[in-house]
């Protein structure tokens, strides 16, 4: 799985680094190529001084990064894409636009290295549970290579002693929810609005899970509801004869 | 359940208020501390002359604010968040990042105090209503203290002798939808992706609600239908016997 | 079903250009009336000067355009849109606020005459079809017509031989999804947050559907199943008595 995610990295990084230098408005300024190793932020975008920009960090317009920021090497922020509150992005991770990522909360937001974070999502914001209280610290820790896609809402921790956990090379699908305390690990598919309330855990996927006699014989009955005799997966074969 | 609502704000605001003026570009302006009682305009942001702006307001980077928009006293409009049309916003409103409050139709939006608009949220725009015709006037009306999560959206009414309606105190998670001509009343919780169609009605939140004798046989159902014998709410306990 | 959607442009065209231009800075300059034909372009949009803009076109403030877009006549785009990628809009589309057309990716996004793209809604981006390979070309074509509201999210295909096509005056309501490589007829309505999958087909919508008998028994049985002896469409109301 590691490596299925893995292949979409590379070309993404480099065409997107392009063009967000390429937009340029034809009052202020022109086209300037980005030299490797130094970072490049779009003079419209709006970055506070004790941020702490990597090398190779891509801004786009009309962004903006809060004071406490981290961007690790290689990140890319699509135009109108934002970062707040205590932040800290791994290297390579890619905000595409509209993206937002962190909340100005106590606690934290930590994203590993090499994430997308898709259009429109908020990940790192301040959860639903109404036992939250302001002013508390609440967390939200995501691991390596995960896609997030387009309006997908990651939620931080309900209590300043747990936290929002995502692994490792998910693939988290648009219009998830993925709500306070969450922990998820590895490798994962959620398919689009999938959405998981406060406290789910869900593990590893496990490539061989085809094969656990419950999961097959649930599969199985979802494929039957859909034969000659029945409507769908609440009705059963017996049911027009009882 | 006032109460409950209540305890977010005060924090927020003044956490929020001074995170907006740290915004500051390297380029054009350094960090200035606002006074009580000024307002805060960031130079990026777009605001027409004719918008009457309050007293402690705190209009972030990025944001459009339209000619017939009116703030109250202490609003706080995070970066890339709009107001459009005929708009008011009582004291203390909260727009996060990317909301859109109003639309370019006529009639208007009216939202109380103390309301906060989730992030990418919008609300008060152009209903789906296949009768509505464009020129006619159409309305939303929200009442106080509302929390109004992210990807929610709340249509206009379909029609100029209708308007949709939210009282106070509604906790409207993620992703919700409220068509044209709802009327929702007060202390509701909408879980994540509630969708509500064209005039929906959802009357009070009654804490007693779950002493009534038909909601008690109903939340025992859903209970009863994950317990060992059965696989979901469609399944019923005789089914295997039937 | 052509001329329902028809009415609904010229008004929405013709009051949203004036308000685009309207919004306008204290400090920056002010209101000016468009001429007809001459193409508005607001001082804090992004447009890269390759792109093609047509006449008539209003450019609203902290839009971006990128390189390769081409822009038909009269076409809108609201605060913060965003164009991307090798994208063509015929004459007189709007986009809404936060409405992302187009991705930087190897293909084209074509969008046909007068759609509307609703608020935050992301259409010609990436799939999220593992299968496909960054770097291989993708596609996604729109016909005319077509309102396209909030939060609904359209990709491209899967495979440079394949293409996701959305043909005429479709309505498709807020958080839809279309995947890669669907086939969308003409004069069909998604309702809220309807899902398509890779690949489905959706044929065109027939105004005497309602007529088929398979069709009307369906529709009957879902009226039928909210009738007092049942509880909705997975009850059956011998279900008792079993």
């Amino acid at each position: 799985m590691n490596s299925l995610l893995k292949f979409r990295r590379p070309l993404s990084s480099s065409l997107t680094s392009l063009s967000l230098q390429r937009l340029s408005t034809t009052l202020h300024y022109v086209f300037e190529e980005k030299k490797e190793g130094t970072s490049f932020i779009h003079p419209t975008a709006i970055v506070h001084p004790n941020a702490v920009i990597g090398q190779g960090v891509s801004v786009g317009p009309l962004c903006t990064i809060g004071p406490s920021a981290k961007l690790g090497n290689g990140c890319q922020m699509h135009p109108s894409s934002h970062i707040f509150g205590n932040t800290e992005l791994g290297s390579h991770c890619v905000l595409m636009t509209g993206a937002v990522v962190g909340d100005d909360l106590p606690g934290h937001t930590v994203i590993g290295c090499n994430n997308i974070i898709g259009h429109h999502a908020v990940v790192g914001i301040k959860c639903q549970d109404m036992k939250y209280k302001l002013g508390d610290e609440c967390f939200l820790d995501v691991g390596d290579n995960n896609e997030i896609r387009e309006f997908t809402s990651i939620h931080r921790s309900s209590k300043s002693r747990d936290r929002t956990v995502i692994g490792d090379n998910n693939l988290i699908m648009g219009s998830c929810h993925i709500a306070h305390d969450c922990k998820i690990g590895n490798n994962n598919i959620f398919a689009n609005t999938t959405l998981l309330a406060g406290h789910v855990i869900v593990e590893e996927h496990n490539e061989d899970l085809g094969s656990v006699p419950a999961v097959c014989s649930m599969l199985q009955s979802i494929r039957d509801s859909f034969t000659e005799n029945r409507r769908g997966i609440c009705k059963f074969r017996q049911w027009s004869s009882s």
